[in-house]
């Protein structure tokens, strides 16, 4: 990684859309330390749909880029107020722990990844005063247009999901970031943000955007169905089993949120190793040729190990029914499980995040009761899962692409 | 002043409704002191329409009600960011030396007056986090209807709208009070406020409503002229020839804002006099029988001075025509200018009041040319002079009342 094109074309790479490029490619040129804001409300229990935008990130991180996670504690809170303070509380330092073992499993260097809490200066003196600011310029109607993808619509929509795009859009100035991360899903909101911030005499920051990725599990289930979500902590036997349920259909790579896992997550980590020169090959086998980035293994009646240097030959043979869907689950197991143990080792060898983990998931009081008290306000949770088109169903990686909406589990 | 009976009449007399009275009752009973909270917004020039809550006010400090007198400066800044945050600041001092000085000149008490700037807790940590709190359980149907009378309703209404009464209602959590004291239009206002505190696990508060005023001017002018507007600091020649031009129809008690002030102002404040046995009668003549509150001097060929010990007799003597409308006007003239003199003597003594002045209102820079910068938004102002039912045109009798909105002047 030498010249700032080169930065620029590693940090803009699979995205689906880039807004405002001009902004990054100033800084890289000026030799520069490019700055991402990347935001995540830690409410439910987070599943590996998170790996999609983390992979993403470790571009950005492999670019010399400084990326903050925000840890949306408050918005979490907010949430309909469904997790008390304390649990919030837990739970951030949860995602915490568990964020920075993703990337030391992506074998990503985290020098220049920092996590803020957002309680740390969403309720400052000068947010408050922004945020009033904004809403003294910012019509109902532009709050409402800014957060249709991401505010679930419901019959009587709260005050929150009219606050939530203002909040995003400080956000960008109160974390320093020149650009914002999210999925197409947020799109409306970072427009909002790009026209708002100059109102209150702030930049303009870019946006990048990810494209939006179907629930590892198959976007026909539901993502309120805990068989639908693999957790980062699940045993291999789960892991297998969750797989083994989930909805691929022979030579259809249309539905199929394996072949898009393996897409978003699994081959662009393996490519990251080659870029780096590492000679790590997590995904392939020992007698892979080299260029290789994903194996899937055949009985060797038929036709033995197929190695692929790309995702497009992967596809074109599932495609083709070269591979059977019962052998493409058997390497995104493998492949999930090289990407997942590490994971569960560092937290089987930490007591601290095995205690935070206990404090910010408790088991359920008792069976068939809810887990969470609500607050009596007679009405529906007005933000829950976004309800973006065509993504309704994902395996809540939408959620993980978003600061403002909430896992549907917890 | 006596029982906790007479100091509860004292408190809610001439009110047009009073919500949870026991509120008051029981803390009255027990020998505990009433905390009243009242809020304005320090936006544009105070004009003697505030003459008509004060008045009120004076009542309750006369019953031993400790009195928190809320300078909205953060309501006054983001009122569609009108004045920049210096101006609004200077205005704020000016505020309050001039209602104390107002307190003064009705010989009231003043040692349970308290004022709080909303700047002082409104952007605090524990403030905005309930805030979003009330974001999230209030939905946006609720909101709207909470403000529908105090927040002007306009074709793209903007998001402050919407905040207004949920800070209106934490207002009366974080300045302690028992009841909250405002005009009638705050209706909707207060039994949000009622609903909502509860819901936060704060107490509910009692709400105390003055009847609505129209302008001393008339309520046929409109509250932008600015001849419909008396200033506390007008010279006596400018009080004469804005009241000479008043709207006072000959025989019609029902439109006619001289008999509304004098009636909401000039006669409660001689009657507190005459409670408290000061010998003070400041609007009757020399030769008026004791009890009078008020004198029409009538030239001697039309039957001479007419002395008043209550206000109906008033109103029926100019039904019947037994009074001019010159002759109202030259005594209520009289009324206001023996309320008025003291403030203005007050003004010209006092160089830290007069600086204030010259900060808090700067002379326009060009004639013609708008006095304050506006933000550019394209967007109509969403908060303007209330639109409530029949009040439309007051004399910003309303505005006073109200923290959420501002005089159309300055």
């Amino acid at each position: 990684m030498t010249t700032a094109d080169e930065k620029y074309e590693l940090i803009v790479r699979d995205l689906q859309e880039v807004l405002d490029g001009d902004i990054i490619k100033k800084i890289l040129a000026e030799g520069r330390t490019v700055k991402c804001y990347w935001g995540t409300a830690p409410t439910g229990r987070p599943h590996v749909g998170y790996f999609v935008p983390l992979t993403k990130i470790a571009d950005f991180l492999q670019a010399g880029v400084e990326v903050t996670v925000l840890l949306a504690d408050v918005h979490a809170f907010l949430d309909n107020l469904k997790a008390p303070i304390e649990l919030v509380q837990h739970r951030t330092k949860f995602y915490e722990f568990l964020l920075r073992n993703v990337f030391k499993s992506l074998g990503i260097p985290v020098d220049r990844l920092k996590f803020v809490m957002g309680s740390t200066y969403q309720l400052s003196r000068e947010y408050n005063l922004d945020q009033y600011k904004l809403c003294a310029i910012v019509t109902e109607h532009d709050a409402k247009k800014a957060g249709a993808e991401v505010v679930k619509q419901v019959e009587n929509p709260l005050l929150s999901g009219l606050l939530y795009p203002g909040l995003q859009a400080l956000d960008e100035q109160y974390l320093g970031c020149d650009f914002q991360f999210g999925g197409v899903d947020q799109r409306k909101i970072f427009t909002f943000a790009k026209e708002y911030l100059p109102r209150l005499g702030y930049n303009q920051r870019a946006h990048l955007m990810n494209k939006m990725v179907p629930g590892l599990a198959g976007g026909k289930m539901s993502s309120s169905d805990p068989n639908s979500k693999i957790d980062f902590l699940d045993p291999p036997d789960v892991v297998k089993s969750k797989i083994k349920k989930a909805f691929c259909e022979e030579g259809n790579i249309v539905d199929n949120g394996l072949l898009a896992f393996i897409r978003a997550v699994v081959i662009p980590i393996a490519r990251l190793h080659i870029e780096r020169g590492d000679g790590v090959r997590p995904f392939v086998g020992a007698d892979a040729p080299e260029g290789s980035v994903f194996t899937v293994s055949r009985p060797e009646k038929y036709g033995g190990p197929l190695h692929f240097s790309e995702y497009a030959a992967l596809e074109k043979a599932f495609e083709n029914k070269e591979i059977h869907p019962g052998d493409l689950k058997t390497a995104t197991t493998g492949a999930l499980l090289t990407l997942l143990n590490p994971i569960r080792k560092a937290f089987e060898e930490s007591d601290e995040w095995k205690t935070v983990e206990r404090l910010a998931y408790p088991p359920p009081e008792k069976p068939g009761k809810k887990k969470e008290k609500k607050i009596g306000t007679g009405r529906p949770a007005a933000t829950a899962p976004p309800a973006g088109p065509g993504t309704a169903a994902v395996d809540g990686v939408a959620d993980a692409l978003d600061n403002t909406t909430i896992s549907a589990e917890s």
